[in-house]
């Protein structure tokens, strides 16, 4: 589970982790050949990857730019590798082709490029720092838009920035995958669970579960993407469609109360846990229910009464600063605590050479040098990668890195990146080994920092609001990347896939990511002109919450409009108290306690998806009262059909945009005076 | 399942029949306390049947006024009276006040009142012929729309009129009914599926089965029926809300192509056979898809140009007309049918004195003198109900009733009203013996003779078109209720109830009916002002339908558009042929033919309901393609939720209406450049 680019492992993982109760899964593979690290490295692995890669790249852009919000998707990505590379196999070896079976060392690789991919479409900033930069969103919130502070995306600067920056990360961890591995024992909880449900995936009973599992996934996807294409009929013109429904009355749809039908969030909703839906609604509730409309009566007394809707300087100013606030009161404590605790965690394990107790956040993984210890560690420590590789590639890449950026980005200066790549290798560990015990990846609160840093240190008036945005660019890229590295190490280790062929998909991945996702945001930026405007049908909210960071990192506080500094003092140490409460008080009230993460993002874009993501939520709970088993069996599935059908609708809908087809229909909503009086128009 | 007052017993019914494999129904009943006749007309079962009374009023009176597809409610009814009846006596019971147990005969008795009182918002012509005198349909139609031709509806002489000549029927077959039942073992297959029905829900594991059925009932009824008053807040203005939907675009919308989202009409299809709904898609995609578009393009040519939408000289004559020859050539053909049966059976009966083979429609029912038939024959045969009581009743109310018909509708002579007393009975008897054995009440077609034969006596000049359809009324209400009557003295001898009770039960039945609709379709009329206009929520179809067969009756074929006449006679005896064709080639052929009764219902109301009706036809073939026992068990138990749910939503909908409460918002579709317009026409 992703919020603005936090990633919490708790939601697609944790279902799979009673597959621990086997005794051993390694006994179940022995007799099973395994293939050499080249043979896992197939081509049709990658053909796969790529097919795949595409599909997730336009679903996490998609959710990119219309909230923020991203689950987990590595469930959806190991199932979807399976089946297509099962299908494959099975045509193959029908056809007498087939000259090696499939393995859940290849399914290993096939996931691990997959999220390599798709996690490009997102640290790759497209709903954030980079789309930041746009004048699209300077204008937006008409502030600091001036040339110098603002950089229009284009096809060839994002993809060689991507190129430059995103492989770093993979170099700055790449000697400690055994310390952290088989010496300390991380958990990563994401990465665990994607390795037990590829292992039980090749096991006979595990294949079946899959298969219908894959058929409801089938199933929910057609039904996703056909919603998807029917909505589409509707929505000639602004507010047309089944997104702009005033299901609960228009006054609520004038607060953005409304369920938009979008079976993206409905399935988001049913990976994310209860906590997060009911966080993001308590959010809603606060800002949109209670603090806007308050503070919209103070107009003309608080903010100018003269300001367009979008002003920073009037209502839209506390919406975002406000969110602002608070998701840094949320990152900071986290930061701390998982700092706190990876120093601790580290000495610990230092002195006494021990396992690290896993924190309250992971499902307790068995400590045993069992027999499935011991096969796996003999595989992970036969390939080895030499220490020279690690070294030498960071050092030649950070080189060309420090000649390339400041060309794309002339308000950043070569020293700005060296300065950053000096601190990041350290950053990186610390996210890696953060993740590894509580996975969370707090890659945007690095790259919050940078902003701030290198903001200020540029300064207003040589571009700071961009250069803030180029270094969170950077940073963030090395540190997410970092994590994904870890965990898909992890994962490896688990299905007994080599090092060395993890690290070459998670290349290819990544490379992949810096042209599928550029060309993917091309696609949409092209297609929908509207993107990034705040009431379209792609707000991408952070986008601008990004941007707003940076000029506040730039100008200080004295941009912010009456009483928003109170405002968001309060709301920042609300989220570090709120944070503290849930840490200290008894873990069965701690659950009822909302996250204040979750609940900045309504603050600034409404509340229409959080109804979603409850209506999902509430799906999921009466179906689990129904049937449990079923529920847990099949829930994800159907959650990731939805996601994936209307996710991929995106690229025909882009197309038609593109291609100048236009729906037929508007579907309208009026009020009865107004209804009358069109009425009267038509009619005359 | 009832077309336009044609009864046909094979949608509820049929599915009950498997119960005839229990080896003797009345071994289970044997050491249960049998109540007295006095004993089984309780209060409680009239206070149960006056709730359930109101509620199918409603029920039938919206359905009236939609489409006229009435499917058959005995099975709703049968299991709402149980529902009702046990709670009552459960809640007794624990307070210590139950005094008598809760018996099938009880049960019995509510289903016969419940039907009867919803009978007569059928028989009463609502929906057909007495909505057809006001100058609502008249002036919609612009066609002999003179005072003299019209009579506004008014709740004093509905009710009037109901009341003297309602009972009749029931006095006019009361004598026979030892033949029919006992001697001839007419099938009656819906009265004898409601016994079953009723037996089974007073053995153990039958009440069990009830309960899970009246639970999936009560969830579809809440489903409905929040569904219904959803719908509600969009529907501000003509042609907003759900109910105008253009499913499949704005072109196949304006002729009349859509799902319009009506909980009811898919309930409906679930009940109906698939053939019907079949036969209706098949009806409009002849009519609304194929033929008037074809004929609109004669406009000018075969039609002037200038006249209204509506008017019956131009496109509507089409419609009305080729619809009327379509129900004539299939009424006709299904009379002489059913008449030639009849006497067939009559003859052999009287020849052989044997049971008469069943006809093809029928499930087979065991001849036997089992043990179940000597029990049942001995209570019939001992409550008696003296011969002079029929006479003198009927006599005596055919008296009242020539005094008081001529007084309501000064166009009906009292030898008009005579004539059709004289009559009567003998179609009566027809209408009751061959419903006994095909299970088609041919009520309607009856009342058509009744229009034609009345309508040209009295000749136009004479207001014979009022005539016409006030003698259909005379003529409707003894036919119809006449073969209910029999329907139910057969599920009396099934369940051991007495024919007294019955003969009572039906009378306060027909009393309160005679209260209850009048009542319900004033509400009706008064809430929705534009009642019985083509294009309204309320199109009562018939209304017109039954008004242009009265002008055809006295005005004659003159008032025809050019080559409309043409079209008739190929409609008419296209209906015959392909009536023959299904009556004369193989059995498992003939299912696939269509019945031009239902094909015919389309031409005039256009598509949407066959739609929605093909929907429901749909979800019942999944469901039972994913579990048939279930999908068997709680079909009909959906459906009836379904209906009943909408249904009872059109009460508080109705009041809404009245209080002058408008709701809140309109649900427009707009073409993309009709929106645009309207944006910019909002803009401004």
């Amino acid at each position: 589970m992703t919020i603005e680019n936090e990633d919490h492992g708790d939601g697609g993982g944790s279902r799979r982790d009673s597959d621990d109760k086997l005794p051993s899964v390694e006994m179940i593979f022995k007799g099973k050949v395994e293939p050499s690290w080249t043979e896992q490295l197939t081509i049709r692995a990658f053909v796969v990857s790529f097919v795949l890669g595409v599909l997730f790249t336009f679903i996490v852009m998609k959710l990119n730019l219309t909230t923020g919000i991203i689950p987990s998707l590595n469930v959806s990505a190991g199932l979807l590798g399976f089946f297509f590379l099962k299908s494959w196999t099975k045509l193959m070896e029908k056809s007498g082709l087939l000259k090696q079976p499939f393995t859940r060392q290849e399914n290993t690789v096939i996931q691990t490029c997959v999220v390599a991919t798709s996690g490009i479409a997102f640290s790759g900033g497209f709903g954030s720092y980079l789309f930041g930069m746009s004048s699209t969103v300077a204008d937006a919130s008409s502030e600091t838009n001036v040339a110098q502070n603002t950089k229009d995306p284009s096809l060839s600067w994002i993809i060689g920035f991507l190129f430059v920056v995103s492989f770093l990360g993979l170099f700055s961890v790449l000697p400690l995958r055994k310390i952290m591995i088989i010496d300390y024992k991380l958990t990563y909880p994401s990465g665990t669970a994607t390795a037990h449900l590829i292992n039980s995936f090749h096991t006979p009973q595990g294949a079946k579960l899959a298969r219908q599992q894959v058929r409801t996934l089938g199933k929910f996807f057609s039904f996703s993407f056909l919603w998807g294409f029917f909505q589409w009929f509707f929505t000639a013109g602004e507010g047309c469609g089944f997104a702009n429904f005033p299901t609960f009355g228009l006054k609520a749809f004038d607060n953005r109360f409304y369920f938009d039908f979008s079976a993206t969030y409905v399935g988001v909703g049913m990976i994310c846990p209860y906590l997060i839906n009911i966080s993001v609604l308590v959010g809603a509730i606060l800002s949109w229910g209670l603090m806007w409309p308050l503070i919209k009566n103070r107009k003309g007394d608080w903010y100018s009464a003269e300001l367009s809707e979008s002003s920073l300087h009037g209502l839209q100013g506390y919406r975002v600063f406000i969110s602002i606030a608070m998701i840094l009161g949320d990152g900071l404590y986290n930061f701390i605590k998982v700092l706190g605790r990876t120093i601790q965690g580290f000495i610990k394990q230092y002195k006494k050479k021990e396992v690290i107790p896993v924190t309250e956040r992971d499902s307790p993984q068995k400590v045993s040098n069992s027999y499935d210890d011991e096969v796996r560690t003999k595989l992970f420590l036969k390939d080895g990668i030499p220490l020279w590789v690690s070294i030498a590639g960071y050092v030649a890449i950070a080189a060309v890195s420090m000649g390339v950026v400041p060309k794309i980005f002339h308000q950043m200066k070569w020293y700005y990146v060296l300065v950053i790549y000096i601190v990041a290798p350290a950053l990186a560990f610390c996210n890696a080994y953060g993740c590894g015990l509580t996975d969370w990846s707090l890659a945007s609160t690095y790259g919050k920092l940078a902003i701030f840093g290198i903001g200020a240190w540029a300064g207003e008036s040589h571009g700071g609001v961009l250069a803030g945005l180029a270094a969170c660019g950077v940073m963030m890229n090395i540190v997410s990347t970092a994590s994904d590295l870890m965990q898909d190490f992890k994962t490896g280790y688990m299905t007994r896939s080599s090092p060395r062929s993890m690290f070459v998909s998670q290349i290819i991945g990544t490379a992949m990511g810096c042209l599928i996702s550029p060309s993917v945001f091309w696609l949409f930026y092209k297609a929908f002109k509207d993107l990034g405007s705040p009431e379209s049908q792609y707000p991408a909210p952070y986008a601008a919450v990004y941007r707003s960071m940076s000029i506040l990192g730039v100008e200080g506080f004295g941009a912010l409009p009456d009483h928003c500094l109170t405002l968001c003092y309060i709301f920042f140490f609300g989220a570090i108290i709120i944070n503290l409460i849930r840490d200290t008080i008894a873990k069965k009230w701690a659950k009822y306690i909302p996250l204040p993460m979750a609940m900045a993002i309504p603050f600034y874009l409404g509340s229409y998806f959080a109804i979603d993501m409850c209506v999902g939520s509430l799906i999921l709970f009466i179906w689990g009262k129904l049937n449990k088993a079923k529920a847990d069996a099949f829930g994800s599935a159907v959650a990731s059909g939805l996601i994936c059908g209307d996710g991929i609708w995106t690229l025909p809908s882009s197309i038609l945009a593109l291609a100048g087809v236009q729906p037929p229909i508007c579907m309208k909503f009026l009020s009865r005076g107004t209804n009358s009086r069109v009425d009267k128009f038509l009619g005359s």
